[in-house]
C-alpha cells in the first residue's frame, strides 16, 4: 500500500520517513499487516529523499484541496498528518495558520473520506489545546480552552478527526505532541523550539540563550520515542481508542534547570557554560498557557513509552542528531 | 447602531427579534449603550417581519463568504449567530452539516474580523459538544468530546470564537444550550424535539409520540429565559467571561416523567394521555450521548436564571406561544 507522510520536510517527518522506510510495513485498512510499496513525502519545500526506490517527493500547499485530493488516492492506505504552522509562527500570521491548520486538515480528512476504503490517519497536536483556567495539571480529561490560535487549530482538528472516524469516512489517531527535545537542525518558529536549542548548541559548540527561568516547567518526548509513538498509533486497533480519538503522548515533567543538569551529567559542564540566560516576555507569556504538569494515562493504557530519564533524551540526542 | 440575527426565521430568533424590537438598546463596541436603529432578520427562508421599520428581512446562505461580509459590515455592532442544521439534520446530512455549522460560523467570524471595530458576537452552542467518556456529570470544566457531527461542529465554533476574541477581532460569547422547552410550531430535526412534542400537542389537543423512555433525564430551559439570556450574555463585559468565552445556561435537570408530570399538574391529565411511548433506537442513541447532568456553575457566577421549576417551563409555554 501507499502511505502518505504531510510535512514531511520537518525533522520528525524525515525521521519517519527513514523509519517506515526501514520497516517496510505497517497495519492497513483492511486489519491486516501490508508491505509499504510507496511512500510519499510530501510539504511546501522538497523533502531531503532517503534513497529509497519506494519514495516519491512532493512538493505543494496543504490547504489546495484539488491537490491533496490527487496526494490522497485510492492507493493510499495510510496518512500522516504532520503538516503544520507552528505555535509562534500561527500566532505572527493569523490567516497562514489557519489556512495551513484549518484548511489544510479539512483537505486532508475531506480527500480520505472520498476514498472506498478508510485510510489509517495519525495526526499530530500538541498540549497547546489546553490553556486558561485549565492548564495547571493537565490529563486526557482535562477541557481543551487552547490560548493560542495553534492549539485552536489543533483542537479543531482533534475534533473533525474523531468526527470523521465515527461516520467510518477514515480511521484517525490524534496524538498530542509534549515538548519534543531535542530537535535537531535549526531554531524554529515554535514557542518551545529554546528547549532544544538549549542543548543543541551548546553541545554542538555553540552559544544558546534560553528565553525563559529555569523553574519553568515542561514535560518533554525525545524526538526517537515521538517517531516510535506514530507507528504505535498507526498499528493500534481503532477500538482500543475508544470514543475520543486522541490521547497525550507520555512526557517527562522536567524543569529547564533539570534538563540543563542532565547535560551536565551527561556531556560536563562546558556545553551548560555556553547557555545565556535572557528572559523573553513573548516567549514567556505563551510557554506560561502550557499545562504546569502533563498526565498520559490513556497513553499508558494503549502501550505508549516516554524515554527513560531526561539524561536519556539527552543521550538520545547524542547518537542520532548531532552535528559534530 | 446594526444588529444582526442569523438564523432568524427559526423559532429562538423570531422570539430575539421580538424581544430586541420592544428593548430598543444593547451595548456597543464601545462597552456604552446604544439605540438599535436597524435590526437585519438573516436566513435562509425570509424570517416574519415584526412590523417594526427600523427591522429588515434578508435571506441567502451563511456559508456565502462574500454575502455574510455585506450582511455584517461598517454599522454593525452587534452579530447573535443562531443559524445552524440542527442535531439529526447534521447528522443525517454530513455536508449540509458542515457547510452551515462549520463554513458559516467561518464566514460569520471573518466578517466581523473584516471590521474596524470589534463586533459583540453571541453564538448558540450546545450540550452536544459533550459525549463518549465524559458525559454523565457535564460540567463547564468537562472536556468538550461531542459524538455527533452538529456537537464537533458547535465545539469548532466555540474554539473559533474564542481565539478570534482573544485577538481582538471580535467579542465573542457562546452559550451551550440545554433542551429548550417547549418549541412552539412543529417538529423539526433536532433530535431533542420529541421533548417539546410530548407537551405542545397533547396541549394543543392532539397526540404525540415519546421515543425514549420516561426515565431519560434532560435538561431544561425555556424559551422565555433562552431570549434573556441571548441579551444578558451580549450586555456583560468580556472580562467577566475570562479566558474562554463560553458557558453552559442554566438548566433544569428534569426526567421525561417529571416533564410530563407537571403538565399534568398545570393543565390536567387529558393531555397526557394524548402521549403514546414508542421507543426510537436512532433518537435514543444520540439522547445517550447527550450528559445526564448538567452544570452550571459559571452561568451562576455570570447572573443568567434558569426557569422556577418545570411546572414554570409548562406556563411560560401556555402563556408565550400555545396555539389553541
Amino acid at each position: 500500500m501507499k502511505v502518505v507522510i504531510t510535512g514531511a520536510a520537518g525533522f520528525l517527518g524525515q525521521k519517519l520517513a527513514r523509519a517506515l522506510v526501514k520497516r517496510g510495513h505497517l497495519i492497513g485498512p483492511s486489519g491486516k499487516d501490508e508491505p509499504i510499496d510507496r511512500l510519499t513525502l510530501f510539504d511546501v519545500v522538497a523533502a531531503a529523499h532517503p534513497g529509497d526506490n519506494r519514495v516519491e517527493v512532493v512538493t505543494g500547499d496543504i490547504s489546495d484541496r484539488d491537490l491533496i485530493a490527487k496526494l490522497i488516492d485510492r492507493d493510499t492506505g495510510s496518512v500522516f498528518h504532520l503538516a503544520s504552522i507552528v505555535s509562534s509562527g500561527a500566532e505572527e500570521d493569523f490567516d497562514l495558520g489557519y489556512r495551513v491548520n484549518l484548511q489544510g486538515a479539512l483537505a486532508v480528512v475531506d480527500a480520505c473520506r472520498a476514498l472506498p476504503h478508510a485510510p489509517r490517519l495519525v495526526f499530530t497536536s500538541s498540549l497547546a489545546t489546553y490553556g486558561g483556567e485549565y492548564n495547571v495539571e493537565v490529563d486526557d480529561g482535562t477541557p481543551q480552552t487552547p490560548q493560542t490560535s495553534y492549539g485552536t487549530q489543533k483542537a479543531i482538528g482533534e475534533l473533525l478527526i474523531n468526527d470523521y472516524s465515527r461516520k467510518g469516512f477514515l480511521d484517525g489517531r490524534s496524538l498530542k505532541l509534549p515538548t519534543i527535545v531535542v530537535r535537531p537542525g535549526k531554531p524554529n518558529k515554535a514557542a518551545s523550539t529554546f528547549a532544544s536549542s538549549i542543548i543543541r548548541e551548546p553541545l554542538q559548540g555553540q552559544s544558546a540563550i534560553c528565553p525563559v527561568a529555569p523553574e519553568v516547567s515542561m514535560a518533554l518526548l525525545s524526538p526517537r520515542r515521538t517517531v516510535e509513538a506514530f507507528i504505535h498509533a498507526h498499528d493500534l486497533p481503532a477500538q482500543a481508542w475508544g470514543p475520543w480519538r486522541s490521547c497525550n503522548l507520555p512526557g517527562i515533567d522536567a524543569k529547564i534547570s533539570e534538563l540543563v543538569a542532565a547535560m551536565g551529567r551527561v556531556a560536563g559542564n562546558d556545553p551548560v557554560k555556553r547557555i545565556e540566560w535572557r528572559p523573553d516576555s513573548a516567549i514567556q507569556k505563551i510557554v506560561a498557557t502550557w499545562p504546569g504538569r502533563f498526565g498520559w494515562a490513556k497513553a499508558k493504557r494503549l502501550g505508549f513509552k516516554p524515554d527513560g530519564s531526561v539524561d536519556e533524551i539527552i543521550r538520545n540526542f547524542i547518537e542520532d542528531d548531532l552535528q559534530r
